[in-house]
């Protein structure tokens, strides 16, 4: 994969994806330590819950964005990785008996099963370490402010007010009845504000965009930014419903993880509160709105936002 | 509490460690999220699991290293906070059924058990998002570069190289013959590697040791810094060993947390493996190697390694 910037356009989604996810998992296997190191078994069970695996969605996210915002490669690369990290953490803790008790994870034994849980419950910990380890290698950005700017994103993107927050909500509201706007503050949250990152880490990586002073609102403050910002924000939400009407329709063998569980853990869900017709109309919505500050951008020249609108066909057309 | 430099040396140590401890717990509370938003219980247990107890070492530690290289107080109290969210979500995650099964933390029902274990496991994950998030705070240090580094080093000090993979070599090391150069391997890491970010993050706040270039060894390579590494690892084993002494011999209504922990677990400890009266002697020993060179400084004048100095007397004296 050379550097250059734009410089695969030619290639049809499924091979940009391709290169992405490929670029991600070397990344990835790089930044992971060897399983040779002690402790051997924390650092075998940590590339294990990583690598050989998964959608890299976030990847895919970051390097759209990045490329719509003229971003190294290398650099969007690095900074994917460090987002794939905090995602891949909160799977291993997500799956723990004591949360959603889950054995299988992309098709294999989630890693306390392969593993045990003192070790899954470490792996978690030392992948979210290895994120801000990822993130503050010098050189990441020119900019060391922005790059400051770009890990106190991801740190609070993960925190309480994000993430984990996100989560918490969810194990509150087993056998509630929510409504649909507190299903949406829990979503924004436990998947979006990761997605989120995913997508302004990836523009960040640019040096165009660079904001040499401390005020942190300038970041905010362009066009092209609040466009990926609402992007992101929707794109999200309509992962989510998916992501349900797929855990109430698919088999546990397409998903790579056991379906149905929402149901059986009396979890609210968009396909529980709108039924599925209504959740498919609502993720079509969510799509079209999220997609629409893109095509502005798109038609104003350059055709620059091509793979934040494939990735948001391709997110309303997954089977897992 | 005054923002001015070295201006408390008049304090004796207990009045200057009570200021330290009251400045941390202040901080501490403000950068926690309130306890009313959302989610509340969430927040509720990680104000639960981090407010109103320690000793605040790593805090001590920070501000004595701060003092040494006349560092501004507020930006220490910052950073000394990020250490103690680190270190508080590791004794959450610690005490948890899959670890260390422990009930009793600062002579409170730990995490887990006064709310519950999935509740627990989040909160340590919050709360080391939390760390990184007050430590990349637009200006906590003049210089973004050095905060960037500042928090490459917590991020290392956590991970799996640091913090997390100490942890795991304890769980694999239960019913092994361990020989003391395994044991201080682990514990370099387990412990030895927060104490290390604690005083190294307390000397980097200064201005004075500004490094504006992107090189990483210029960061270590200064007299003071060597001196204070040097200091860090050694008083970071005499605490352990202490602390071993402490488990084996005091008990559980004095230490706060549940004694002979060990040697129930089958542990190897500087008490299994070289008897009380050995364990003490190296624990002098270690306390007087890891003194030597703020001796020297402060020989050279200023007396401004003093609170080292108390901290290492302070931890050799310890009873809990």
């Amino acid at each position: 994969m050379t550097d250059g910037i734009h410089d695969n356009r030619a290639l049809d989604f499924g091979q940009w994806a391709q290169q992405v996810q490929s670029a991600t998992e070397t990344a990835l296997a790089q930044c992971l330590p060897a399983a040779h190191l002690p402790p051997e078994r924390l650092h075998q069970a940590m590339r294990y819950a990583v690598l050989g695996g998964g959608k890299r969605v976030r990847a895919l996210l970051a390097h759209a964005a990045g490329e719509l915002c003229g971003a190294e490669k290398s650099k969007v690369t690095r900074a994917a990785s460090a987002v794939e990290l905090i995602h891949a953490y909160s799977l291993v803790h997500d799956d723990m008996p004591c949360m959603d008790d889950d054995d299988l994870r992309r098709g294999k034994p989630s890693c306390h099963k392969e593993f045990d849980e003192a070790t899954a419950l470490l792996v978690g910990d030392a992948l979210q370490s290895l994120a801000f380890d990822v993130l503050t290698t010098p050189g990441l950005h020119s900019n060391p402010h922005q790059q400051l700017q770009m890990t106190h994103l991801l740190a609070q993107a993960s925190g309480s007010r994000g993430m984990a927050g996100g989560q918490a909500i969810d194990l509150e509201s087993v056998g509630l009845a929510l409504t649909q706007e507190q299903l949406e503050f829990m979503h924004l949250r436990k998947t979006g504000a990761l997605i989120r990152a995913a997508v302004l880490l990836g523009a960040w990586c640019s040096d165009k965009h660079t904001h040499a002073d401390a005020d942190n609102s300038a970041l905010f403050a362009t066009p092209v930014f609040s466009a990926l910002d609402h992007y992101a924000k929707h794109i999200g939400l309509a992962f989510q419903v998916i992501d349900d009407i797929l855990d109430s329709e698919a088999d546990t063998a397409t998903l790579g993880k056991t379906s149905g569980k929402d149901k059986e853990a009396n979890k609210p869900t968009y396909v529980t509160i709108l039924g599925v017709t209504r959740a498919r109309a609502l993720a079509a919505e969510l799509h079209d709105h999220a997609v629409q500050p893109i095509v502005e951008l798109n038609n104003a020249g350059g055709n620059i936002g091509v793979r934040l609108l494939q990735i948001a066909d391709y997110i309303m057309q997954r089977a897992y």
